[in-house]
């Protein structure tokens, strides 16, 4: 009988990507696995689900303790799917990742990552994002090992809060000055589309910018923690009901 | 000299949907106004954007006071291309709507209405979201007509909250019985697949699935609301981070 806890894995960057690969070789001695990933790059999904399309599954991998399974949909398809479909039974946690790039700041809201991981937070799962501030495709994860060993053996232990789910960022870097919890540094993305000139006489525009930080001396945000050497953590809540303003629009009197 | 304030509107039915053009017929008397809406639906999108695709940007009617202009990807492609390369300065509200269907509780964060208003309020304009509950395509939006011009002088006069925006549902009434400012509902989606067998042999599945509200008695929530008559303001947050869980994860000492 298999006594390891469950942990279903899913990514934005596909089930071929080195991250979530290193993740699988990471987890599989404390976990049995069950990996159901997009077919191909899913970046700047966010939430997204596919309403009027329909989903195939593929079984790309099995072996002891792990299964490999790709879905045509997105990031957030893959985690209904194999919570539906596939997992035996509910899992004891969702991770996402480990993402090729920066998913810290407003970038949270845009990422595929933290989609599998709100999927995960909303169906009551413990659920963690890891994510390095490194876009390349041959980007070197060893580093975050024992890092990610750790947090994913308390998390097993210890759950989360109910509708809280973490979203971790690594910087890049051979060794880390430490962790920190942080929040979301207040930032933003400007010049964000190009324009090109069709040879059939058309404009087209491809979403790119840069990412400016408002506060780069706020030093207990994860955009500092990320540039300073340090591991961010940034508990992440489901509930995004702005407290602090009902009052004022109760004001209104409408 | 054009006086009028610039409002912003797309959505995720489409630009061709009924209730984007109820929403520019309601608004046109009083705002000089700038529509950049997907090309189709988009129900679901989330804060997806268009990582790996080009996209185009077609005019589709010109009048005084209003431009409509559809756009092939998401409804936030359709907000940061609207920024970045069609209204004539910085608008002074974005509005995504209005939405066949509910978004309230955890819907807000798989709409892509919701997706439109989160993007507004990343760039600092006040953003608002109108929502009906009710998905037909005919539906009947002149009941709102009055409280969605309230709610949008308000806050072309006043503003909100930085990384505020609001996130307002219609219950389906001839007539509501008032307006309550709420928080989000506990609540998840169960029985999201339905898999069917392909004539050539294989398994596909799709996303459907029913909507749970997991709190029915608190009537400080949005389903409470709406299920009771009321329309129900959500003010919605760009800061996701969980304050209340910081010390926790910090008492893990990693």
């Amino acid at each position: 009988m298999d006594e390891k806890p469950i942990i279903l894995i899913s990514n934005d960057d596909g089930y071929g990507a080195k991250g979530i690969n290193a993740l699988v070789e990471m987890l599989r001695p404390i976990a049995s696995l069950v990996v159901c990933a997009p077919e191909g790059p899913r970046s700047g999904y966010s939430c997204a689900f596919s309403a009027e399309t329909p989903l195939r599954l593929r079984l790309r991998r099995e072996e002891p303790g792990l299964q490999v399974w790709s879905c045509n949909g997105t990031p957030v398809d893959c985690v209904k799917i194999a919570l539906a479909r596939i997992t035996r039974r509910c899992p004891d946690m969702v991770i996402g990742g480990i993402n090729h790039g920066d998913n810290g700041s407003v970038n949270t809201h845009y990422s595929g990552t933290m989609g599998v991981v709100v999927e995960g937070c909303m169906k009551n799962i413990p659920s963690v994002a890891f994510s390095l501030c490194d876009h390349r495709e041959d980007a070197d994860f060893s580093p975050l090992r024992s890092l990610i060993l750790t947090i994913t053996q308390r998390v097993l232990a210890e759950g989360l809060p109910t509708g809280t789910c973490l979203n971790v960022n690594f910087p890049l870097a051979a060794e880390f000055k430490g962790v920190r919890v942080c929040r979301m540094a207040k930032g933003r993305w400007i010049n964000e589309i190009t324009t090109c000139h069709h040879p059939r006489g058309y404009d087209y525009h491809w979403m790119v910018g840069s990412y400016v930080n408002d506060e780069p001396d706020a030093d207990e945000t994860d955009n500092w923690a990320l540039t300073h050497g340090y591991v961010a953590i940034t508990p992440t809540r489901v509930d995004v009901t702005a407290y602090e303003s009902m009052e004022q629009i109760r004001g209104w009197n409408l």
